[in-house]
């Protein structure tokens, strides 16, 4: 399978998941640019805006907007959140497989995310992706009442 | 009015136009990263990712891949673009009632792009909006076909 995306969907390839439904699935980035860095996927493979249906890009925006409040409410501590969709090379996409990103900021973090440009890496992985999925849960369950 | 956005909406501020209807508005943004930059801006004030509604989020998105492929479409010639949300002062946001950019990315501009952090002018902003609106109506036009 040449689409690491497509294998991480299929569950061949690793990757640590913050949220997952039958069409998208929510993991953490393994290069983040600051700690909680979410690539939001939809299962079904396209490229870019150019083949993604209009629906596709919405619904994955509007899980991005959810994760994003996830990471404001989560021991993250979020005081707010890039959203972005590289569409093309030209633009910096890497993985062919369209997705979206969410970059939980924090004020005056400006350094560490300039820092982030050349480390991203994140010291405990399986920690930052416990408290996104904990709060994710959270806002689904106040949503609900 | 304090709310740059809604005073453009109301007519009350200029801007160039690219695309209007009952609830969206889409303008160039004054300090352009690249040429053709655009803002999708929700004609109803909120504020971040915390206060509008996933319908909004949803609805700015789609008319932003519009305008993504209309970019590319274009005399602007993008081969792809960057999509954005700056969710909340962290997050670099700087005018607090929601928009998306839409930045028409070419192939090499790294440099130019970099230079256009420093100085975000367009010589020509009119005909950067004829052009984008221009393809924005081919695609249109193409999609009621």
């Amino acid at each position: 399978m040449s689409c690491v995306f497509c294998a991480i969907v299929a569950g061949e390839a690793p990757a640590i998941r913050i949220h997952e439904d039958d069409d998208y699935l929510a993991i953490l980035d393994i290069r983040p640019f600051t700690r909680g860095h979410t690539l939001v996927i939809p299962k079904r493979h396209t490229v870019d805006l150019t083949d993604t249906p209009p629906e596709t890009v919405a619904a994955m925006t509007v899980l991005g907007q959810r994760i994003a409040r996830a990471a404001r409410a989560s021991g993250l501590h979020a005081d707010g959140n890039n959203i972005a969709i590289n569409d093309g090379k030209a633009a910096f996409q890497t993985v062919f497989h369209i997705h979206l990103h969410v970059v939980p900021r924090r004020d005056g973090d400006k350094l560490s995310f300039a820092k982030g440009m050349l480390v991203r890496r994140d010291a405990d992985r399986e920690e930052t992706g416990r408290l996104l999925r904990e709060a994710l849960a959270q806002i689904d369950t106040a949503e609900l009442d």
